[in-house]
């Protein structure tokens, strides 16, 4: 598994190179550290949610990002008109179903957004859990009550019957495609205690979905160069505020070869 | 008054171990700083605002924060349902009235909630002054333009005819259930240079709240440790920005014996 | 152009002594740090957006600012309200057309306000072409693709045709009233890197516009604090978050005297 640290440096290299456009319906609490985490890691971000504007917005897009955290329905309707236009354009797109399984209304949102094919689902264990309709999802708000471990099975069976990548991520992070999966050991308990970090994960899922074509490279990737960012940053941090600050310069300074060096594969 | 200080600390403590679920229907200004805060003070964040959900998860929820800053009315309509569950499940409940008394819409809005009882108001001086319906009230937009000191009648007056806590926060912070008051001595004048702080103070409030029945010492115990770190905070400062780095990271890290030791309670 | 220098250093003490009040529509990804920036500073910030009480903040605030990143068709309503409100009564307002030239909804949006006679338009140089309806806007979503040299007869022109003050920001900043211009050399790449650091740009030039009548000035001195504060945070810097909070102290330590030495006037 060499092969992924080799890829996610690669990768890395490309993102930067090719700055593309990240379309995002974001929830509030995210919006600021999730643009703030694609400028460095060489995206060009964007937030537009409107009904008038996403289908055009995605068609010039490199991917989309759609994240329920705080739902209403006219964003419902805003992310089904941008989901169906990123399927129909072949434009990649990632599902964070934050807080899915605590709320009826989340849960209908996430159904109603499946059958648009999201490229990823990037979601804690607890959430993953939900919505693959496993029971034992155990949802503590928008926080997870559940480990990778317990969501792997589930994991590996919802994205076989959806066609797509998911990404369970937590102490350790889960990659998988339904055939291949992977799973990551770097990143760091810090951050849990920043807000939306889990969100601009799956924003940074979309920056690499956006310049490489095989999900679960992408997928991989983008959890490999976060968890390092993170692992690296905790060792400057006095607490979750100066975390998050050196987390968002690591995301912008950390080398290809450094991603590649200390990315921990879990066999 | 020693007694405040034993009860913060040890309130901070039972806190950090049960990791209420704090339900905020939050403005968009303060959503990242106070989710930010309630994850370093120790709780689990949720922002839900849409009326399809709210009930639903004020029902799991340990406490609900509610703030009027940045309103329109399908959030209003959120409130409105939201405080109503929790009134009805008996769930702690936190008003922040932003603004009030700068626009008819605010004012209406507040006339709204204040039948949902809430448990505890928290306010800058000028909106305390304001929900209380007393002449003198001069808020400039949404900051203060009264000392809390003015707003000491006001308040005991408001908590008494309420039947709920009131927090009038400001250079010195007065908590009062009518009957018994508090003040408090710390903090910094740095915090009203940090947009937000006093938005985050509420759903701290709503944190100690969900873990203490007597909102008079939940609440004096969230006022008493927020000032404490903010105390520290200012002297690792350069200016508001690291200010806030240094808060957060404290609001982590402070220690109940700091908090005990720290507390400045004005006779 | 010392004289460029003086004024804004002039102003900037000005701005501190009066603390102006500042109501924003801002779009959700830029409120946190603009709310900060505008604190930093020196004025009051508010973020009220509905039409139940738009018109009536607008009536007692000493600036306006729109921005348009973050669009949906309520927001639109509250903005030509706001708008309205602000040109009868004679307070200045600034607009921000972010994304300008990338969608109809965005294009249309602009189109409507422009009628209302924002005293001040601040944009990216993609944005001044799209506005100007000049040939030539490369926007990348929300980032510019264009430089300001290649927006300079644009700006001038909308300027002139408006009769505002067009303020084109970049690597080199220019504004022109039509008739003057002037175009400054400070600020750092880092900037770009910071999500909304445009958007709180245009926060900035509506507080210096709310203490000096003549908008060319007042937008030549924020821009012009602005950039030297982003000069001197880039030496403080490890990366594009720890340039924010740098950035942030010192706009609110940085000295009159300080700003005229280091202006940057480019003949």
């Amino acid at each position: 598994m060499t092969d992924i640290a080799v890829q996610s440096a690669r990768l890395l290299s490309v993102l930067r190179e090719k700055r593309p456009l990240v379309h995002n319906i974001a929830n509030y609490v995210s919006m600021d550290v999730a643009a703030n985490a694609l400028l460095a890691i060489g995206a060009s971000p964007a937030m537009v949610h409107a009904r008038e504007e996403v289908a055009e917005f995605v068609s010039f897009s490199n991917a989309l990002v759609i994240n329920i955290g705080t739902l209403s329905a006219p964003w419902v309707e805003g992310m089904r008109i941008a989901a169906k236009a990123a399927r129909e354009k072949s434009i990649p797109w990632v599902l964070d179903p934050v807080g899915a399984g605590a709320t009826g209304f989340r849960n209908e949102t996430v159904a109603a957004l499946l059958p648009e094919r999201p490229t990823v689902i990037r979601g804690n264990a607890s959430e993953i859990l939900a919505v693959a309709g496993t029971a034992g999802a155990r949802p503590k708000g928008v926080d997870s009550a559940n480990t990778t471990e317990e969501a792997e099975a589930a994991a590996r069976a919802l994205a076989e019957r959806q066609g797509c990548v998911v990404v369970a991520s937590g102490a350790i992070d889960l990659i998988t495609d339904g055939r291949r999966a992977v799973k990551l050991g770097n990143g760091h308990e810090l951050m849990t205690k920043v807000t939306a970090l889990g969100c601009a994960l799956s924003a940074v899922v979309g920056a690499f979905a956006a310049v490489e074509r095989d999900a679960f490279t992408a997928a991989a990737a983008a959890a490999a160069v976060y968890g390092v960012a993170g692992s690296l940053a905790a060792k400057k941090a006095e607490g979750p505020a100066s975390f998050r600050t050196a987390f968002i310069d690591l995301l912008d300074r950390i080398s290809p070869a450094e991603v590649e060096r200390q990315l921990v594969v879990i066999p």
